[in-house]
C-alpha cells in the first residue's frame, strides 16, 4: 500500500455542528489536517469583523475547512459509481478542498486591500514551498502539490475536478452558508443539502443538477442572497473593518516618514515593502495583529492610538447611506470641515461598498469563472438554472451595491467648533 | 428618571444561537455592554482548551456573559408578580448577571492554578477598582458597585438575589450547559429550560422548583454530568492545558534563573511576583498570550521553545490512565528513566486530574456554598431533589475523578537509547 | 370579575413542536378548546391527502388552530402598549384565531368541490348556531358570537382586527407553514418568526412592517412559494384527491340512480340534496367518511369499488403534465379509446389544476381581499412590500398554473385489446 | 437477477423528519411498502391516545416502521465489512424491520387486554396467511415468510439477526424514542442515534458496543426512561385509555345480554367470540372503531353513551394516587357509595396502573428476552452496562409503578345526593 491509499487503522472523526460528524480515513488527510500551516487556521476567524455584529460569529477557517472536505468526501461517495476515478484524482479533490483557503491572512477581505495581497497567491506559495504541508502533498507523488495548486487556481485540465471546488453551487459555498449561519444564529441559510448532494451528477466536465432539485437549488440562491445582505455585508461589521484599515495604513504611513514606534512594527515589514517571504506571512494570525493593537493604544501618534482602541474596544464609527452621484459635493464639503476642526479626513470619513452578484448566468468574455448552474431534464438535456426558475431569473445578473459613508459620531458630538459641528451633523444626518 | 430607571429609545437586540434573541432596555446594560472591560471577553474563549478537541468551540466569555443576562432578565420577567422589588434589586441581578465572568483571564483555569489566582478576585477589583464598568455603576448609586460584588460574591445580605446567581441550578450553568453543547455540537446539554423558567419560583430566601417540573431538573442534572465527562474533562483537551501550564511554569523559572530572553515576558512580570496590578490584568488576554508563544519559539531554551509550537501546532502529549494508588512506583521509575535519556520530566511527565461532584445535597460545615435544589410539592412542602428522584439520588454526592498521565510519545519514540525506550514504551503502554 | 375577564386559577399550557409552547390564562379560551366542536378538528387532517405523499403529514386542524391562537396570543401581548383595546376586543382577536377553522370538513378541499360547499359558511353556522361554542361565546355577551363570526368573515367594521386574522402575512398562513414543514420533515417552510413579531405593528386599520424587518417578510414569502409548489400542490397527493372526488361524485350518482347499497351513504344524504342540516355537518369527520369506504370496496359497482380500494391501500392514479390549450385533441382522442376499451372516462381520465399566486399588491376593484403588505420606512412613510423587494417583485401578481392528466396505469397495462392499449399509452407517454 | 436482489431502476426516497431519508433500493422493500395490509398502518396511530395530552401526537405506524427500517438499513451498511452475509440474511433483517409491528390494531394496548389478543399473534398471522405481504414475501422464497415470522417472533436460529431487531438497544426502541418526542415535542427522547450506530458491532451471536459510546447509550438509557414517565405514561392519555376499555368491555356485555344496538357491533362479533378471522381483524383500524363510537352515542344505554361521547369530545375521567395497599379500604367504600348514588362502579371506578423497567441486566431463568447491552472494552472484554455505569447502575432492575384511580368528577359533582357527594369527594380528595 502507498501513501497515497494509507487507510487509518481506525476511522478518525470530528464532532461538527453542521455536519455532524466529520469523517478521516485516509493518513494523507490525516497529516495534513496535523501541519502547522492547516494549525494556524484556527487563529483565522471565518468571518474576520462579523463577530463585532453577530457575537457568534468566532468560528475559525480551520472549522469551514474542514467542513468543506466532508461535504466533497460525500459527493465523491455519492459519485463512487459515475466516476471511474483513480485514487489520485480521488485524492486531489480532497486535498484541494481541505486546503483551499490555506492562504487566508487574519482578517483577508481587509489586508488584502490595504496590502495589495491575494490569499489565493499565499495558498499556491504554501502548497509549493517549504512547509509542512508540501512535504505531505510531495510524499503522494512529486508533482501532486503542483496539481493540488492548479485545482485550487482553477487551471487544472480535468474541468470537473476543478467545477467540484469551485463552482456557483460548490461544497465551498454549501459549507460557509449553513456553517455561518448556525454560529451566527440567523435563520438564513438553510438549505437541503443532503437533497443537493443527492441530486447533482458528474456531466462530461461539469456538475449539474437533476432538475426534480430545483427547488432546492432556488433555496440556496436565496440563502445566500440573504446572507450577504443580512450578514456577510452588515454596515456595523463594516465600520470595524474601516478602522481596521485605516490603522494599517496609518501604520504603513507612520513607518514611512520615519516615525519612532513603542512597539516597532516588526512583523509588517515586509509588508510595507510588498516583498513578503512566505515564514513572515504564515506567522502573522488575528493574535499578532490584536498584540500591535493592544500596543500601539500607547503610541503617541493620536490617531494610531485612536484607531486601536476603537478596534478592541469596539468604538465603532457610525454610518449614513451614501450616494456616489448625489453626494460627492456633500463629501467634499465635509472633508473641508473636518479640516477646519482637526480631524484628519482621510482617516475618519471613509467610503465603504459592498457590492454583490447572487446569481450569473454564462455571460462569454467576461468573468469567465462564472460558470452556470446547469439542471438536466429527464430527457436529458441541459437547461441553464435562471431559465427555468423565475425567482433565481428575477435576481439573475443583478448587481447590487450599497455605499456607506463612516465617520466617529463621538467626536463630532464632542467639538468645540459650534457652527462647523452643527454642519457637519446635519450633513450625516445626525441626531 | 433617573439613570437606574433609564429606557433606551429603542429596545437593543442580539441575535443569539442559544436563546434566538438577547433583549437590552436598560440604558445602565447597555453602557455595561459597551466597556472596554466587557469587550475584553471577547478574547477569552469560553472553554479554554477544549477547541482542541471540539473544533466549534471557539466561543467567547462574552457570548457566555450575554447569555447568562437574558436568562436572568427572563427569570425575572417571570417573576414580576411574586417579587416586590424595587428598580435597584433588579438592575443589581441583572448587573450581577452580566458581569460575573468579568474577571476571567485567559484560559484562566489553567493561568489561575500557575499563578495561584482566582477570577472572582478580580471580577471584584474590576466591578471596585478604576474602570470604565465601575464608572457607569457608580453613576447607578455610589454603592451600587459594592452590592454588585457582594451578589457575585455571594455575600450579599439578600440571600433570594444571590441564589438566582449562584446555585446549583443557576442562569450561569444553564447558560454554559446549552451555549457549550451548541458551539462543540455534541448532543447531550439539551434540556427544557423553557419549562424549568416556568416551574421556578422565589420561596423566602431561595429559588425552588415545582415538583411537577422534577423531570426537566433531572434532565438538566444529567447534562451537566454528561457535558463534565464528554466535553469539559475530555483528556485531549486537558493535554493541551498540561502543555500550557508547563510553559508558564518554564517561563517563571526562566525569569528567576535570569535567563536572557529575546522576547522578554513583560506582560508577565508582575505576574511572577504575585503583586498584579489590575491594569497589567486586564490587558492580559488570549491574543497576548498566543504572542509571546509565537515568539519564544524562537528561544534558545529548548523547552520553553518546545512547548510553544507544541500548543500553537497541536502537537499533544499522549496520555494513559494512572492509578495514583498503585502507579507510583511505576511513575517513579518513569522518572528517572527520563532523567537517564535526557527528558526533563517536570516538565514531559505530568499527572493531570479531573473530578467532579455532580450534584450534591446540603452538608453542614463544609462546601456552604452547595445549596440543594428543592422541590415544592403540591402541599407547599419542601423536598430536597435527591429524595425525591432515584436518577439524582444515584449520583447524588458522589465525586468522580479521572487521573492521566501525559508524556510526548514522539519525542519517546526517537530515543537512541533502545534498552530504555523500551522499558519507558512498556511502562506507558505505547504500541 | 366577568366570564370575559375570568382567569384560570393557574395557567394551562399545551407543548407543542412549532411554538413550544401554547399558554392558556383565559377561562373563555380553554372551554372553547374544551367543546365537541373544537374537539372534532383532531380527527380532521390539516394537510387533506397530503400524508399520502409526506408521510410524516398526519397532523389535524386541532393542532394548527392551537397554533394560529398563539401567534394571536404573542402578537397582541407585543402589541399592549401600542393598542389602546379594552378586554373585548382582545378576546375578539383570540376566540377569532383559534375558531377560524372550525368549519373545515374531512378533506375540505375536495369535499366542498364536489358538493359546492364552503368551510367558512359552516364555521359562521357553527359560531351562531346551537352548539357548545355558540353558549360560550354568548356567556361573553349576546352579541360576541355574531362579532367574531364578522371577524372571520372579514366584515368586522374594526380593519385592524380583521387584518390581524386575514391577510397575506397574518398568524394562520404563518402556523401552517412553519407547521406542515415540521410535520412532514422538509426544509422549506422556516422562517423567522419571531422577527417578523417584532417588527410588525399596528397602524390605523392595518398592520404595518418595520422595514428593518423586510428580508424576514421576503424570507417568508419565499417560504410560502416553497411549500405551496414543494408540498400542498405535490402531483402524487392530488391523485389521491382526485380519487377522492371521483367516489364522492360516484355515490352520488349511484344514490340518484337508485343503486341499491349494501352501506347506504346515509351521513351523506343530506349533502346530495345541498340542504345540510348543522349537526350533520358537524358529524361528517374523517373516521366516518373512511368507514363508508372501507364498506364500499364490498359494493357489486366496480367503480365505487375500485376507487375505495385504491383511496385506502394508495393504489394511485398515475399522471402526465396536460397542456389546456394544445392537448385537448389528445384528451378527445384518450376519452374515445377509454370508452372503446371499457375504461369509463368520466372517472379514470381526469384533468388537476393548480394555481397559486404567491404574493399580490392591491388591484383595486379585483380580489378585494388580497392586501397588499406594507412597510414603514423609518421617516414613517409606507411602501409596499413588491416595490421594496427585488425577489417579491419578481413572483409578484404571477399567477403559476400546473394541470396533469391523471389515469389508472396498472388497468391500463392489463388491456387485452393491444392497439388500443399501445395507443393509450403512447398518448399518455406511458413506458 | 433474482427477486431477492432486484433494484428499483431509481431509489426512492421518504423525506422523513426524524431521520431525513428513508432510502429504498430494493424491489422487495418497495413492494412491501405498497401493500393493503401495510397502508393499513396509516390508521393506527403509533401513541394510542396520547395524541389527547400531546396534540402532536398524531403520527401513525406506517411512519415508525418506516423508520425502523431505515435505521436497520443504516447499521447493515455500518457492518457490511463485519458481516459476511448473503442476500437472503440482508433481506430478512430488512423486512423483519419494515414489518415488525404489521400485527397492530387501533388503539393495541388497551383492545388486546380487553380481549385478550397479542399483536405480536396477528402479526405472524399476515406475513404466513393469504396476504399481500405473504404473496411478496413467498416471491422471495417459499419459506422466507416463515424466516422473517421467526425473526420478529425471536425464536429465529440465528440470535445475531434477532438481537438486532429485539433488544434493550434495537431500532425499534431507537426509532419511537426519537419519533415520538419529535411528534410531540418534548425536550427529551433525544440521544445521539448517529453515535451509537458508529459504535455498534456484531460479535458472535449479539450486538455489542464500544466503551467509548458508553455515555451515548446512558444517554439513550435515560431518554427511554424520561420518555416512558413523562409521555408514555401520562395520566391524562390514561384517562382516555380508561374510558376506550370501558367501551369495549360495555359493548361486549350488551351484546351477550342480547341488547338492542340502534348500530350493530358486527364488525366486533369476532372478537366477542375469541374466534377471529384474519380478514376481520385486518379490517378493524381507527377510522372503523370511531365510527361506531359516534354512532353509539345515540345508543339508548347511557353507560354506552355516556362513554362514547367522553371519548370522542374529550370529557375525560379525573384522578387521583392509588396504594393498592392502603387505600383498598377507601376503594370498597367508594364503590358502596357509587352503587348508593347510581353511578356504576364497574364502568366509573377505574384503577390503572403503569410500570416500567427502564433496564435490566441479565436475570437467568425469568424473562429471557431482557438481553443485556455489552459495552466492549478495548482489550475486547465485555462488560455488562450497568456494571459500568453509575447512572445505569441506580435504575438498573429496579421496576417503578404508578396506580390512579379514575373518576368522573363532573357527575359527582352534579349529584343531588349531598351527604354522599361529600363524603365521595372527600375520599377522592376532589377540591
Amino acid at each position: 500500500m502507498t501513501y497515497l491509499t494509507a487507510q487509518l487503522s481506525e476511522e478518525k472523526v470530528f464532532k461538527d455542528p453542521v455536519h455532524s460528524y466529520v469523517h478521516v480515513r485516509d493518513q494523507v488527510i490525516w497529516d495534513l489536517i496535523g501541519t502547522r500551516e492547516f494549525q494556524r487556521l484556527r487563529r483565522i476567524k471565518q468571518l474576520g469583523t462579523t463577530y463585532i455584529t453577530f457575537h457568534g460569529a468566532e468560528h475559525s477557517r480551520f472549522n469551514h475547512s474542514l467542513g468543506v472536505y466532508e461535504i466533497i468526501r460525500r459527493i465523491l461517495e455519492n459519485f463512487t459509481e459515475e466516476l471511474n476515478w483513480d485514487h489520485e484524482e480521488r485524492m486531489l479533490c480532497l486535498t484541494a478542498a481541505l486546503l483551499h483557503d490555506l492562504g487566508h491572512g487574519p482578517y483577508s477581505h481587509c489586508f488584502e486591500k490595504v496590502f495589495d495581497l491575494d490569499h489565493e497567491h499565499f495558498t499556491k506559495q504554501i502548497i509549493l514551498g517549504n512547509t509542512e504541508v508540501n512535504q505531505i502533498l510531495t510524499k503522494v507523488s512529486r508533482d501532486f502539490p503542483k496539481k493540488v495548486a492548479e485545482v485550487i487556481n482553477k487551471t487544472y485540465h480535468d474541468k470537473l475536478i476543478v467545477s467540484l471546488i469551485s463552482s456557483q453551487i460548490d461544497a465551498d459555498r454549501m459549507d460557509y452558508l449553513q456553517r455561518d449561519a448556525y454560529y451566527t444564529g440567523v435563520s438564513y441559510g438553510h438549505f437541503d443539502m443532503a437533497r443537493i448532494l443527492r441530486v447533482m451528477r458528474p456531466l462530461d466536465d461539469k456538475i449539474v443538477i437533476k432538475a426534480s432539485g430545483m427547488h432546492a437549488v432556488e433555496d440556496y440562491i436565496m440563502s445566500r442572497y440573504q446572507m450577504y445582505w443580512q450578514v456577510y455585508f452588515h454596515p456595523v461589521s463594516r465600520s470595524a473593518e474601516v478602522i481596521l484599515s485605516k490603522i494599517l495604513h496609518r501604520v504603513k504611513a507612520l513607518h514611512i516618514n520615519g516615525y519612532q514606534f513603542k512597539q516597532e512594527p516588526t512583523h509588517f515589514y515586509s509588508f510595507f515593502t510588498g516583498e513578503i517571504s512566505l515564514e513572515d506571512y504564515i506567522k502573522l494570525d488575528e493574535t499578532i495583529m490584536l498584540f500591535y493593537f493592544h500596543e500601539w493604544i500607547n503610541e503617541q501618534d493620536v490617531i494610531l492610538s485612536d484607531l486601536c482602541s476603537r478596534f478592541l474596544d469596539r468604538k465603532l464609527f457610525k454610518y449614513t447611506n451614501f450616494d456616489m452621484k448625489d453626494d460627492m459635493g456633500k463629501l467634499q464639503e465635509l472633508r473641508q470641515l473636518f479640516d477646519r476642526v482637526g480631524i484628519n479626513p482621510d482617516y475618519y470619513l471613509v467610503i465603504d461598498s459592498s457590492s454583490d452578484l447572487p446569481y450569473d448566468f454564462y455571460r462569454p468574455g467576461e468573468e469567465g469563472e462564472r460558470l452556470p448552474i446547469y439542471l438536466q431534464l429527464e430527457n436529458g438535456e441541459l437547461k441553464e438554472l435562471s431559465e427555468a426558475s423565475d425567482i433565481v431569473e428575477s435576481i439573475s445578473g443583478k448587481r447590487r451595491t450599497d455605499h456607506k459613508l463612516y465617520y466617529p459620531a463621538d467626536i463630532i458630538n464632542k467639538l468645540k467648533e459650534h457652527e462647523e459641528k452643527h454642519r457637519i451633523q446635519a450633513l450625516l444626518g445626525m441626531n
